[in-house]
């Protein structure tokens, strides 16, 4: 079931579990992959930015989209391929089809400047990895220092027929949606599934604005589900409410390298994973730290009883 | 009055008000400036990043300066004269300290990156404009590029004994105010004043890390003043609360290069500038961004009447 | 007597003099300016990136402009008026206009991406400017990190009809020489003049692509004087030996930041300054570097006798 | 045979030579062995950055630097290994060793600002490799964007006892040269191999400051062999006389992206490589480039006969 243009939804990035030692914790894939279909996810990525891809070992990286792609059953899996080269793009997406995988997450490398040679770069990893493989565009100019504006995206879904979804994480990013939205009202783009990221910092008025839904590692995926459900069933206020509780946290959690701690501590906290534990090279999370998302938890269970953890 | 280490609670940082024909607003000057004094502010920043200063002629800039200071009459006024050549440094400094200003705000350019070339350039700065003239780091790697590690602050604080204040805006931030007052007490720094910037994204627990309170642009000032009031007081939940209640807006107001729109529209409805007109080139404020801020600001009005406007 | 894009030839970069105290040497200014006519330059700029002008109080800047243009006659002088804001740009450039400059020169800031910000922000300047005044491309992003694609440069050339002359210093910038020349022939882009910088490293192949000669600083303008003229009267050879033999000099006085005191120091020895002094900040040359240029004078004297200084 | 901090002379980087097909053209590699043996080589280095590493799959990384190991001999082969996972980077690393290599080469990835983020990638490359792998830092800031000071090399070269050797491709650099053997001579960092790279644009000066000789992949690897053995036996002159001859085609293979084609397109002609093909992304060299760099070639060859390929 490849990856399409229609969809919608939350698809959550999945961390990559790890056990106190350093090993896979396949328990807590499992766990985790189990717990993303009961709360109301629309499919899963794997192996994205946060997903400490780099720090896996090739089979390892296969093994990981493998067991989460046979557990999710039916839901797309998307898998993230970045490489530095063509030939290990191509050779992990090969691989990740074969085990079943929905499609890929391209993001440009951080050398990219100019309009053509992002396009360029996009029309080359295509190429690679062939025209037959549904892919993401990966815009997060705030890690990649990449730069794509409204007509760079137009130009590459327009030539690249196997481009189907952008994972959407410019910032400032809501005017950008709706230009987008406009390029496929005036009939210059044929249509997209745009899914958010940034660890949702914006959801609430990128939904209003037209997109689908959520592609983020939150550690409450179960509230991008409900806000992203709630907008579409016309509930404003409540989507608005339930995502204004969560803020706090959410802002914490976003924060550039130290946030992944913060999630898989939530995570760990939640009982979705065994470990917090990440491989090196980790940022650590201090005890202050600590205490100020313990603090934020409950906080917020005043308004998610979700968050009530003790 | 010259600005010294032991600086506490809130400087606003000021916008810098136009008419919608582009001359200055200097009623909106007049008015803002008592604003600031009224809800509790503690001195004012003038001409920083987001005070349009490179829209102004240089005799411009110093009338602002001048008139604000004046105004503010006991309150210490920060002017930011970040330049691309000391000379015009040097110019700039030399005639808003003898208007009485307490003293400037230098922030790196954008093409330093070893610890060496970042201290090499405040002893430069300081050769500029004259030891006497107490001086603010600013440190907003977000918009400059420049990294300072906490060594390197304490390097440019040891060497410089004029270093009055470190406008801190890096992100993420907490452990870097932790480790800087971790040096205060381990004896290895003197004592700066610690003031945040980036809108406020942390403050609610940057004054809990140590820092002595905002020295940011947020369109509600006396929120800031009242959180950094509230945490001094022990009042914690309190300030959380207020804070939590504004996170959504002031989120919404910190996308870099849309922000400053945001920001002089509610301060415009606010009755506090006469017009959000921003010298060209500005970012400018589409009919959907406008009711996006309006919803903020009804959403907000719940906890907070000040942001009841209409 | 504006600035055409038919112009032709070598405007040398012109340095600022200073005397060791650092005050402006209005008679090298003279001695230099009397130098460039004689040695056949069709042309002067003044205050580019290797000119100081970040040193130089506004006054300063004006003046030593006004000096120059006054001097060199009938030879037209372009100004940098490179500037972080638009106001410092339109009033430098006021300036120096009515005191008889023949253009403005105008560099990217380096926190442009996409194309249409580098598009949108020539627009910005010529608005700023006046769209009565001839102005300068400077395409260096080895220096400001913006990459213009052939394609963005016809943008700017037929959006902006002011536009007369591209200082090309791209690296590499053979092809888009000929790219540029190719949409001149295929219709696709009105004629400009394309000068070369970049201290010249590819002068000797550039006019064979069609550049119409040199913009830059290197220490014996004569030399690009020649290797023009050698060219254009198709002694292609002769162009070449003579370009060689500067070669070794050339490549060590290209050297980013530690450039510019060879420059002074081989024009002080030529007689043309009567000081190296540069203001500061400005990189030292040791003893070694001093004796490694005179090694290099020597052995170009070999071939060159304007290099036998002794 | 590790590498030793001894090293000397010239470490050719080696192009990965592939058919028109884009197989790997494995005769080719025994053919460049060969001749890097004969012309005087004391070392070579294979998959560096312009060997097209990121173009191989993982097991075709391994064959080609095996092949090149066994056919070299006695000759220490260095490997790249630059990655973005230390995963990855151990992987390669494992496997080269275990097939004879001499030790890896190591640059930063381009994201590191900091002195402290510096020495703690080199530190946490060594966790990952193992300390018993001898390594080299490629100091690369024109291409990389990350700033070593000399202070910053000797932290590396003094923490980590593993590393025994610096590819010097900073630009300028003669006076880093000096100061690190200036740190060596004050006692404050022990003696390692310092080799430049840079294309060979200052070898003339490098050794002559310090530089033990040469780790770069210019298309004469016996040229640069000449001049490092010149200068070490005290023939200045001449050896300024040969690689003045060189430097036009040098500075013309030196251009960034475009380089690696005429790199190939020498050897080709010189017939080291059956072909010049790349794989792809691949930068194309024009008919014009081609007539130039044989244009290059018929100048070299009056000085140098191994530049007459006709």
């Amino acid at each position: 079931m490849p990856l399409t243009p229609d969809a919608k939804g939350v698809f959550p990035i999945a961390p990559t579990p790890f056990l106190d030692d350093g090993s896979i914790d396949t328990a807590s894939i499992d766990r985790l992959t189990d717990f993303y279909l009961e709360c109301g996810s629309t499919g899963i990525t794997v192996l994205g930015q946060l997903g400490e891809a780099p720090k896996l070992e090739h089979a390892e990286s296969v093994d990981v989209a493998a067991r989460m792609i046979q557990r999710a059953g039916k839901l797309p899996v998307v898998v993230g391929v970045s490489a530095p080269g063509f030939a290990a793009m191509r050779a992990l997406t090969r691989e990740v089809m074969d085990r079943g995988a929905a499609g890929v997450m391209i993001a440009p490398p951080n050398t990219l400047r100019t309009d053509d040679q992002i396009v360029g770069y996009y029309r080359q990893a295509v190429e690679a990895i062939g025209d037959d493989v549904p892919f993401v565009i990966q815009d997060y100019p705030l890690t990649f220092s990449v730069q794509m504006t409204p007509g760079v995206i137009r130009r590459i879904v327009t030539e690249l027929p196997s481009c189907a979804m952008l994972k959407h994480e410019d910032w400032p990013g809501l005017e950008k949606i709706s230009t987008l939205r406009g390029f496929e009202k005036d009939g210059s783009m044929r249509h997209i599934s745009i899914l958010c990221g940034n660890n949702g910092l914006f959801l609430d008025y990128e939904v209003e604005r037209g997109a689908d839904g959520a592609n983020t590692g939150y550690c409450f995926p179960d509230m991008l589900c409900d806000v992203v459900r709630l907008n579409a069933a016309g509930e404003r206020e409540a989507a608005h409410d339930l995502f204004d509780a969560h803020l706090p946290l959410l802002r914490y959690e976003q924060q550039p390298g130290a946030g992944l701690a913060v999630r898989k501590y939530v995570m760990m906290r939640r009982g979705l994973l065994t470990s917090a534990a990440q491989r090196k090279p980790a940022a650590v999370m201090s005890a202050t730290a600590r205490a100020e998302v313990d603090h934020l938890l409950r906080r917020l269970a005043r308004h998610d009883p979700r968050a009530a953890l003790e």
